[in-house]
């Protein structure tokens, strides 16, 4: 079984274990257990930390059913391998080249070796943040519900965000409305939001001082940075005066809500403000926002930060009838390249597919639509409000996309690079490899 | 000047000669003439071989003003170059150079050896295939209209459909409803569009019997072959029942109307049912055939056949793991793959920008704006009905849409060719350049 494989059967076999655990009786509050279909979106939403719910997570499930979620969430996020890895390491089994392949894969990278001491930094410095993120959130939230909820909140809250993963427990479908104007919670959410996405190698690469920065590194943190600035400063502008978003607040917080949605979309799927009355023009941007996603081998979905910059240089490229795309002094190779291409291809492919599907299945508009597909694949979990109206035929589209968003362009990646550097490429600068996808 | 930048002010220049004499009192039957705007609007329509109207042409403008339409039809489809070597060749001047590459440009050709040969004879397969088209069409009319409007309604369609430009006489945004069951006309008119679409180099190679066919040619055939196949069984599927569309037609008239709608999208702009009643999802799939259009150096728009299929093989290879895009035992060259790329993101780029300002300055649903976007760059001319009803803004930015789908992918390949072979390419099979945008 190839290690792609692995990873498809692997997440499908934890989708479906949550499941089964959400239908168990004591998993809701009215004792009957999730029916199976919603069972299994809710599953597949937190296992791929997309967020669409088809209820609501607070007031629907017991504590029982909320640990199940969260449970799923980090496993999902952190991804399972890295997991499974853990478990090895604690049981003191040895790992083998084919599992090193695995976590290879998991991760995104292109390297086997120290693939075991990455997975155990990957592991110290996630939980090392998201017990940060939990603690500042309890302090926060200590006065307001008691040190018991309080914590709880915190703990699951901070894990939530960490992993890009959306689930609120605040009812009503509300998300963090609440706390528009609240600057601890806002800086919180966003700062764990944004750690998250960077990706794991990112984050290792920053934590080790001696060394120059990767190029992947820069790029990672320059794009995210140009696009959390650039959906905060449309957000603002077109919604400035929308008597139904940001109108009513005050200057401050109007901006701080503007950063809080753009950085939502590198995938969150948190949001505090109510993005079903943004207009069409902001929720439109707010759409290729969330296609482009978080970063590469991140706990953040899309087609990757990198992904988008590669495709832009190799039209700029093209334009200046260059047929190397050239980015800080180094070549990107031709083969990175194609595979930016292929992935953003087969990205508006499957949207399109299924946003077809659901044109037919839905009786929404297509703005609706299509920013719920995107949504989905982008693992992001922000909808204009369908989600829990959707058809059958919908629930199950939004599942797959939601599952194929988040295995596919890692599976999709390795089947690219497995094989890689069988061709020679003509070399004008030296080269280095980014990560795509 | 560069030979893009006379093209593009000699597009303006057509343009605004015509809307001044769409404004003259002359034009009009209100004896007012048309106010500047739309008469700059129907103006680009008509030289972009569009179809998109703000007023109706039948019910509007005089025998003049109906005459300059058919006029700037006929010269923005063969290209104003065209028509300017027409005009040197029976004026006996003898053609520079510097005019032949501009004709290059205008023919998308990558060779300047024949080209006033090719000019020639582009010429002559219009004009012969136009004036079968309107014989036919005359009599088919004649027992309608009689001898004289039966001729002037041949000429005028004939020419309009060979153009690709979807403009009509009968009146009342109606275009060509009136025949949905009518074989002779619809048979007629979808030869035209198709014979138009496929592109002078394609019509040339068909009617050279001694030489193979080449690579490009077989290509355009059997791409254009499967999108209008494609097209008209989705078509027929999807809109079987709709008791708005197909469905109170007898079952011939159906496949019919299924195939000419499907023809249109390549892209003429007639209709013979009522597109604004079609399912979502079948004008979703007409968004799709309209993007991708007709075959290059024709007088249809669009992102053209040949890079559709250069950017689906381009993915297909990626896929398996291949760097080199190989087709009928032939190695398209990179940089043609890398000028699909940039002609499809380009036009992806220009249909979402154009979007987000409809969305702000248009009342109307995402769905109906983006299809009317994308029959602005494709020059399709199919709308949902808000043409007439465009604010200032939209008006402007449609035009400029039409401007830059019929100008744009030319000079961009103009520009992307000019320093073709200047790198060297790892060839594996024997080069045969298809031609793109
Ligand atoms: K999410
Ligand atoms: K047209």
């Amino acid at each position: 079984m190839t290690p792609a494989r692995v990873l498809v059967f692997g997440f499908a076999a934890v989708i479906l274990l949550g499941a089964l655990l959400l239908a168990l009786p004591q998993a809701t509050q009215d004792g009957l257990g999730l029916p199976f279909l919603n069972a299994v979106f809710t599953a597949t939403s937190a296992v791929c930390v997309t967020g669409l719910v088809v209820v609501d997570t607070a007031t629907t499930f017991t504590y029982f059913g909320q640990w199940v979620i969260l449970l799923m969430i980090q496993v999902g996020g952190l991804g399972f391998m890295t997991f499974a890895t853990l478990f090895a390491m604690i049981l003191g089994k040895k790992i083998t080249f084919k599992e090193r392949l695995l976590l290879q894969e998991a991760l995104n990278q292109v390297s086997v070796e120290g693939i075991v001491r990455l997975t155990k930094s990957v592991l110290q410095i996630s939980f090392a943040i998201e017990t940060m993120g939990a603690l500042i959130l309890t302090l926060r939230w200590y006065s307001d519900f008691g040190w018991s909820k309080a914590l709880y909140y915190g703990i699951f809250h901070s894990i939530s965000a960490f992993n890009n993963a959306g689930f609120d427990l605040f009812g009503n479908f509300s998300s963090l409305t609440a706390f528009v104007g609240d600057p601890i919670i806002n800086i919180t959410i966003m700062l764990l939001i944004i750690l998250g996405g960077l990706g794991f190698i990112v984050l290792a690469d920053l934590l080790t001082p001696q060394k120059k920065l990767r190029l992947h590194t820069k790029i990672v943190l320059q794009v995210s940075g140009a696009l959390i600035l650039f959906g905060a400063v449309f957000i603002l502008i077109m919604e400035f005066a929308n008597p139904k978003t940001l109108g009513p607040l005050p200057i401050g917080t109007k901006v701080l809500a503007a950063f809080f949605q753009s950085v939502t979309t590198r995938t969150a799927g948190f949001n505090t403000i109510d993005i079903s009355n943004m207009y069409e023009t902001t929720l439109l941007s707010m759409i290729v926002f969330m296609f482009i996603g978080a970063s590469s081998g991140s706990t953040g979905g899309g087609i990757k930060t990198t992904t988008f910059i590669a495709i832009i240089l190799s039209v700029l490229s093209t334009y200046r009838n260059n047929l190397h795309v050239v980015l800080k002094g180094r070549t990107i190779p031709r083969e990175v390249i194609a595979k930016a291409w292929a992935i953003t291809t087969s990205a508006i492919f499957l949207i399109f597919i299924v946003l077809s599907i659901l044109s037919h299945s839905e009786n929404s508009d297509l703005q609706t639509l299509l920013f719920e597909v995107t949504s989905a694949f982008g693992t992001v979990g922000l909808s204009l409000g369908i989600t829990p109206h959707l058809s059958v035929a919908g629930k199950i589209a939004i599942a797959l996309t939601m599952f194929i968003g988040r295995v596919g362009p890692l599976t999709l990646a390795f089947f690219l690079t497995q094989k890689r550097n069988k061709l020679s490429t003509q070399i004008k600068y030296p080269d280095e490899r980014i990560m795509i996808g």
